[in-house]
């Protein structure tokens, strides 16, 4: 494609960088981006740059807000007493799709993972443990994925905060509603097998 | 989603607006242009508002440039002879990736479409006519879809420019290479009896 001109060039290749979009895709997207309404265009640019200097971590919480202090932990209708502890802001969002827990977050941004060099200071636990500090907080839900990182952080916070008097709870893993025995990984299965509930 | 930063829902908005983005894509794509380093994400916007201020139509073929004249038309190894007419500057790109085609290029923008209300006056025709009139073409191929609107076009601008001495050229249509006599439609394989040759 040595004839495109290099402006357009260079969309291709910031749309190819983001995941998932291929070169063809990119070259698509590109296109659409010369056929739109200049006004259209000049507030795609505005939003990527609004939300990159706008958008920062909640003091409290560490998703992401663009005030002070998010909407979920300045709202009074959530449940103060329980914190739900994710690794991502991407999980926050999967859990208030249900629209069903009421109590707050706690993003830690990342999972404790010794090989990549990452340790309990690199992650925010230190915000955890200040916020803990107010007496509020009776229960806290582990709910990092069920990978060997997201169990180490589990582990790790639980028994950090054991210790000092919280109930601490873990997400249920087992197999999917909708899934089949047969199907599942011995992984999984073996884990649904030591979970089992009493009916 | 009540609850996100409303510079983060605008940029969700905005990339669910590109073709091909679901919800869920745009999403994604939002969250990872948080998570670029600031440079990269100035150099996106800085990007998209570089295309859109810096792209144009070539003063001669009407595909997309940043210079007064693209590099198609301005190069000396392109054979000036031979104009291959083309609704959109994709198809261009299609014909370049060949690497096989030396000729130049004329960009329509458009299809000849009356219930759309998109007469000749409305796509580039003026414009082919104006640069015939310097006398180096000699060859004229119609590589408009194969669609209503391709065909009339290809069809007008037929009946307009044989008169005048051209040689005027349909691009082949058929079975494509690599596909099945049983699955082809109807009307392509009439048109691959109709316009056989002869061995």
């Amino acid at each position: 494609m040595g004839y495109l001109p290099v402006p357009l060039k260079q969309l291709i290749e910031h749309f190819s960088a983001l995941p998932g979009i291929g070169r063809k895709t990119a070259q698509r997207l590109a296109f659409y981006i010369l056929d739109m309404p200049e006004e259209q265009a000049k507030g795609f640019a505005k939003a990527i740059l609004d939300a990159k200097t706008s958008i920062h971590n909640c003091k409290i919480c560490q998703n992401f807000t663009d005030k002070e202090i998010c909407d979920i932990c300045d709202s009074p209708e959530r449940d103060p007493s329980v914190i739900c502890v994710v690794e991502d802001p991407k999980d926050v969002m999967a859990f208030e799709r249900l629209q069903e827990y009421k109590g707050l977050y706690h993003v830690l941004h990342g999972l404790i993972s010794p090989l990549d060099g990452i340790g309990p200071e690199s992650i925010r636990i230190k915000e955890l443990l200040q916020r803990l500090q107010n007496g509020d907080v009776r229960e806290i839900i582990m709910a990092t994925n069920p990978t060997i990182e997201g169990e180490a952080t589990a582990m790790y916070l639980s028994k950090l905060l054991k210790p000092l008097g919280y109930k601490v709870s873990r997400l249920a893993f087992g197999i999917p509603i909708g899934g089949e025995l047969e199907y599942a990984d011995n992984v999984t299965l073996n884990r649904a097998l030591e979970n089992r509930t009493e009916l």
